[in-house]
C-alpha cells in the first residue's frame, strides 16, 4: 500500500498509465481494489475464481472492458493451478453470474469456455485469457486514436463514471480519448461529475486525472445543468450498445445525455466492440442490474438516509441512440443509422 | 436528544409537524440542528446574533423562509436580552451577511430594521419578528391548500432538496403541497432525490416524509433521467424568484427541470411572496452562493475524492420561467408570463 496523493514526479508522456489495474505474472493474479481508491493504493490478490467473483460483484475491479479480461484471467490462473475441466467450466459459470449488464464478461467468458471444453492445454487456456487482454489493450489505443481526432485545442470536455485504465486495459475508453488528446497538447480541460452512488467519478476518475496532470473540475450530478452548456463535447463509456445503437451505461449517463440534448453539446459513446451486444434488438433488452439501497442510504461508514429508507438504486440505465452524436469504437468513428454502422 | 428512527407511533392526521424546527419561548430560541438529522435529532440554542449567524452559515438551520424567520427571531431575542439599537443594527448588518441567494432572509431582515431604527420598544421587535414567522406559517398552509388541488389520486409526484416543516414554518412549501395532498387521502407516492452535496433530500426529506408516514422513494441524482418519464407531477421550492419567473433553487433543480421537460412533466415552483424579487428583472441577476469545495470531496467523515481535488460547487442554480408550469404562492397557481401574474 502506498499514498496516494500527487501523483508522480514528472506527467508521463507516453500512453503507458502511471498505475495498473491489473497485475498478472507467473505464479498470482491481483487486482487493484478500487474500492479503496483514492485513499489507499492496495492490491488485492485473486487466488481462486471464487474470491474473482467476489471482487467483481463488490466492485474491487469494475469497468465493462476490465471485468471481462478480469474474469477471463480469473479462468486461466485456475487452469495454471491445476483446476480441472468441470472445475473451470463450474467456474465461468459462477464469474458469469456476478453481473448482468457488462456483456464484455459474456463475450470473454464464452471464448475462455471454447478453449476449455475443447480439452485445450493449460498454456492454451492461458494464451487465450492473455490474447483477450492484449487485444482489449490494443482497441483502448484504437479507440483513442479515432476519439482524439474530434477534440480541438482548448476544448472543454465532460465525462461520467470511470472509463480510464481502471476501466479497461490500456488507457482506457472515453478517458483514453481525453488521455490521448491530452497527451496530443490539446490543453484540454475536463469536467467530471462525480458518479453517485459509488462515485466513480469523484474517487477514480479524478484520480486517474491527477495521475496524468490534466486539469480537470469535478462536479456533482446536481450541479451538471450549470456546466454541461459550457462544454465542447461529452465523452462517455458503455456496458452494453444494443444492435440499433441504444447504449447501457453507469446510471446517470441517460440524464447526462438529455442534458447534452437540451444544451446541444455533442454527446460521443467510447467502447471497444466487445461492448457490442448484436443479439439484443434495442435497449429496452438490456439487462439492468440493480443493487443494495444501502449504496444509497450510505457512503463508507457515513449514514445519508433514514437507516430504513426505501431507495430504487439501478446500476445503469439505457442511453437511446437518438440521443448519441457517435459511437467510437476501434475500428473509427460510427454514425447514425447505428443499426448499420455497428454491423460492419 | 432522541432517537429518530420510526417516528410517531400513528400517522399525523393534522397539519401539524410531528416536529419544530424552531423552539421559541418566554427565555430562549434554538433550532433543531438540520447538520445532524437523521441521526439526531438535537436543538441548538442561539444564544446571540453570532451564533445565529454560524447556524445559518453552517446550515444547521436552513431553506429560504425558515432563515428569514430565524434571523428575525434572532434580532428579537437579541432585542429582548437588552441589546442595544446599534448592536442590533450592526446584528442585522452580520446575519445579512450570512447566505446570498435566499431573498426571504433579506426581506425579513429589512422589516426588522424599520421596527429597530424606529426606535420601537423591545416589545414591538419581538411582536415584528413573531408577525414575520406567523405570516410564514399562513403562506404554508395557503400553499399547500392551492397546491394540492393539483395533485390527483394516486399520482407519482417527484420532489428536490427540502422544502417541508425544516424549510418553511408551518408545514412547508412544495413539500407542504404533498403533506396536504397526503392527509387529504390522495394516495401519493412520492420520489426524493438525495440532492448532493448536502443530501437535504435523503437526509431531511426522507426523513419528514417518514415521520408524516407519507410512502417514498430515494434516488440519487444519477437515477432521475430512469425515474421522471414516470412521474405525473414534479414540486420544487425556491430561494429567489426573479420578476420574470426565472427561479433560483438548490443545485440540481435545473437539471430536474429539463429532464421534467423532456419527458413532458408538469414542473411547479411552490414559493410564498416573501421568496419574489420583483427588483430583479430575470434569473441572471440572482447572486449564486459558492460553497466549500469540502462538501463534495467529502462526505461527514468519509473523503470522497483527491484531497486536493479541484472542485466547482455552486449551491444553487436558475431554472428559466419557461421550464415552469406554474408558480404557486399563499395567493393561489400563478401562470406564465409571470412578468404579469408575479406582480398582481
Amino acid at each position: 500500500m502506498s499514498q496516494t496523493q500527487g501523483g508522480p514526479k514528472r506527467p508521463p508522456s507516453s500512453l503507458k498509465p502511471p498505475y495498473n489495474a491489473l497485475r498478472w505474472n507467473q505464479r498470482s493474479f491481483a487486482v487493484l481494489d478500487q474500492r479503496e481508491l483514492p485513499l489507499k493504493k492496495r492490491y488485492l490478490e485473486l487466488e481462486d475464481i471464487t474470491s474473482a467473483c467476489q471482487a467483481i460483484r463488490t466492485l474491487a475491479v469494475r469497468g465493462a472492458p476490465l471485468i471481462g479480461v478480469t474474469a477471463a484471467l480469473a479462468v486461466a490462473h485456475a487452469a495454471r493451478k491445476g483446476a480441472t475441466q468441470q472445475e473451470l467450466v463450474r467456474g465461468i459459470k459462477k464469474l458469469a453470474a456476478t453481473r448482468p449488464t457488462a456483456v464484455n464478461l459474456f463475450v470473454a467468458l464464452d471464448r475462455m469456455k471454447a478453449v476449455v471444453e475443447n480439452r485445450d492445454s493449460r498454456d492454451e487456456i492461458v494464451a487465450e485469457a492473455l490474447n483477450i487482454w492484449k487485444e482489449e489493450k490494443d482497441y483502448s489505443l484504437a479507440m483513442a486514436e479515432h476519439g482524439q481526432k474530434l477534440i480541438r485545442k482548448g476544448m472543454r470536455v465532460g465525462t461520467y463514471c470511470n472509463t480510464g485504465a481502471l476501466a479497461a486495459p490500456g488507457i482506457g475508453t472515453a478517458l483514453g480519448v481525453i488521455i490521448k488528446a491530452h497527451l496530443a497538447g490539446k490543453g484540454i480541460h475536463v469536467i467530471v461529475s462525480e458518479t453517485r452512488p459509488l462515485l466513480q467519478g469523484a474517487r477514480l476518475t479524478a484520480w486517474e486525472l491527477s495521475q496524468w496532470k490534466i486539469p480537470y473540475t469535478l462536479v456533482t450530478e446536481s450541479a451538471l445543468a450549470s456546466v454541461v452548456g459550457e462544454l465542447d463535447a461529452i465523452l462517455v463509456g458503455a456496458d452494453r450498445i444494443a444492435a440499433n445503437g441504444d447504449t447501457a451505461n453507469k446510471i446517470g449517463t441517460y440524464g447526462l445525455a438529455i442534458l447534452a440534448r437540451h444544451f446541444k453539446v455533442p454527446f460521443w459513446v467510447v467502447a471497444p466492440s466487445s461492448s457490442v451486444d448484436l443479439s439484443l434488438k434495442d435497449g429496452a433488452e438490456i439487462p439492468i442490474e440493480r443493487r443494495s439501497p444501502d449504496e444509497v442510504r450510505t457512503f463508507g461508514s457515513c449514514r445519508t438516509a433514514p437507516r430504513d429508507a426505501s431507495v430504487a438504486n439501478p446500476a445503469f440505465d439505457v442511453t437511446p441512440a437518438r440521443l448519441i452524436s457517435g459511437i467510437i469504437t476501434e475500428k473509427g468513428v460510427l454514425s447514425a443509422p447505428y443499426a448499420k454502422s455497428l454491423r460492419r
